[in-house]
């Protein structure tokens, strides 16, 4: 049974995760109609948000093709009634579990990943129920460095091989994320898709060549897919995640305006601290997450947690329960932020963040209309 | 219905964490015995595991006698039997919700914290029931800098004298977390340890002059209550939590021996990148946690993530479902780690990384005995 919501904003007990409906159905419905105008297929990603209700409406109600970080998102999409769904990470000889195989047994479509030969061989010799087979994407890493096979490398040619003289798989075709893509400068990311895109292509062509053809080729981050290049309309789906939310990391890399970032951590003042010319807020790292500005974004000029409306504070630490604020220049004004007052904070990383959260408070102005939980587990 | 359990620690599906249990035993009569010996009640902080099995074990069974994070945590022993509970961070007007008032009625001995006047006050302002009173514990900051009644405010004054004229609250003392006291530095330690000390009895002495007595004089944090100088002795209660686990942070800063660690996370092995000299795991920063080395342990040097019986590896940088290792020295050889194989990672702090499990596997040697599951909240 549903517990009783609190009525509004500012009867929620802090810290807690605010999410604005108003501003997730747009950021949905633009991505779902930018795809439109592309005539690219659009598989959003679930880890950001890990809900049913995010989950439908990314999917524009549809309930299908989808893409997760975990086993247990895809087990608990599932079990929601989603299908099509594509659990984004390599599989190697010790991730082919019960669980695995039993949700390739019950799906019409559940897609694994393979970035290696290893993992390829490793699913091939699983035996799935009668009449199933395994459908297959290929992990290419274009340049990003994180997981993949790399775009020029033999291994492909051995994976391509591989899957030609299998019988128990179906092929999907190429998969990759473009995690380099997070970049301040624009054409500094306009480059990077560019590049993306053309090893993506160039590895169709081989396998192609080879007689290995790819019904699907997908490509996908937020900061690519809300400012795609032109050439990114060839591609023949997209899988950005974050989106739904955003978040200041966003801002920073050009994706979307303070005001599309669609969640934010409500806190509280719980001290006042003049002899260290601190602020005390009951927001730490297990409600906010650790990510921080780093790399392209060290210097962001806000920090690690805008604070909503209030610039003239920055968040300088947390502990595991708290929140210590120092002012952006000279000395704090206590009178501003009584104790018991709330403040509310931007996610530098709202995958980080959400991720802290057994549920979200969801709001349509200053009234809260629902209570999304989230899974969480692998 | 529990769920079955894997038979051994190879059985298990990464990433999770795993609990030793014979660790956890030692770590807990050990803190235990210290306290009996030094004539000091001991009363541990359950922030670190957040879980009914590891409460038992840390108050020798008793039930009794517990500091927590969270009101959450406090409800969530209250309703498994646990008494004595105090909620270890400062009251504001904000924060005195319907859940804390059921919670005060419900229990024998249900204590809250105050660093402010106006946090007392607004509990004064809030009626129990009949025959029931709050009972209050004065957080004092006697150095460290992050919430608290600074030991020399002329604050205390005013607190004391409210506290005196009030007649709807039992005061208990004083309560203080020395996290100063995480140094390297064995002779920094003592010294933050003894001036802790010294002005929190100098605050008890102030109080009593004034006519208030405290009961209660305590203090602690793993590192000096695992290695206490002989003036604690004097104090009535100390209330460490770290030790039940322990982590890498502990051994830099001289609380234990890497064998005293009791969790670890077990990760897989899923990629090789030879192209970039990485090595890809499947435990990022939602299995880990992104606290790291910094300010006086910057320099820790086995870095973030120490690889248990790998020391030729670093974890140099973590995404949401993915680390990334790489040679201490020179290139990787591959051949040690194939695809799939396991390997096991210290937390650098053990708080962090708990938090982000539903759940532990509990094993004795390589035989997996329990899972225990923590709350998760506020």
């Amino acid at each position: 049974m549903e517990d009783s919501l609190p009525a509004s904003i500012f009867d929620v007990e802090t810290p807690c995760l605010l999410v604005d409906i108003d501003i997730v159905k747009k950021n949905c419905q633009t991505m779902i109609d930018r795809c439109k105008t592309m005539g690219v297929e659009l598989r959003p990603h679930m880890k950001t948000h890990k809900t049913v209700e995010g989950a439908e409406l990314m999917t524009n109600g549809t309930k299908r093709k989808i893409v997760v970080s975990t086993l247990d998102e895809a087990i608990f999409f599932a079990d929601n009634g989603f299908e099509d769904i594509l659990w984004g990470s390599p599989i190697v000889p010790g991730r082919i579990s019960k669980r695995l195989i039993n949700l390739c047994n019950k799906l019409e479509e559940f897609h694994v990943m393979v970035a290696t030969l290893v993992g390829l061989e490793a699913i091939l010799a699983t035996p799935l129920n009668e009449g199933k087979k395994w459908s297959v994407f290929l992990e290419i890493d274009c340049g990003y460095g994180r997981t993949g096979c790399c775009w020029n490398s033999e291994e492909i040619i051995s994976i391509c091989e591989k899957i030609k003289q299998s019988n128990n798989m179906i092929f999907q075709g190429l998969y990759t994320h473009c995690g380099n893509s997070y970049s301040p400068d624009i054409e500094t990311k306009n480059s990077i898709q560019q590049t993306t895109f053309d090893r993506l292509i160039d590895v169709k062509s081989k396998l192609s060549g080879l007689g290995l053809e790819c019904k699907t080729v997908g490509c996908g981050s937020t900061p690519s897919c809300s400012k795609p290049i032109e050439c990114l309309s060839n591609l023949t789906e997209m899988h950005p995640g974050n989106y739904i939310f955003y978040d200041y990391m966003q801002v920073l890399a050009n994706s979307c305006d303070f005001e599309d970032i669609a969640c934010k951590v409500a806190t509280t003042v719980v001290d006042h601290k003049p002899e260290v010319q601190t602020l005390v807020v009951d927001c730490g790292w297990t409600a906010f997450g650790l990510d921080a500005p780093h790399d392209q974004f060290k210097d962001a000029p806000l920090g690690q947690a805008p604070i909503v409306d209030h610039p003239e504070l920055r968040m300088f630490s947390m502990t595991q329960e708290l929140g210590k604020l120092k002012a952006a220049e000279g000395e704090i004004d206590y009178s501003k932020y009584p104790l018991g007052s709330r403040l509310y904070l931007y996610p530098w990383h709202s995958c980080c963040t959400t991720c802290a959260h057994p549920f979200y408070y969801v709001h349509s102005g200053e009234k809260i209309v629902g209570k999304w939980r989230t899974t969480r587990g692998w």
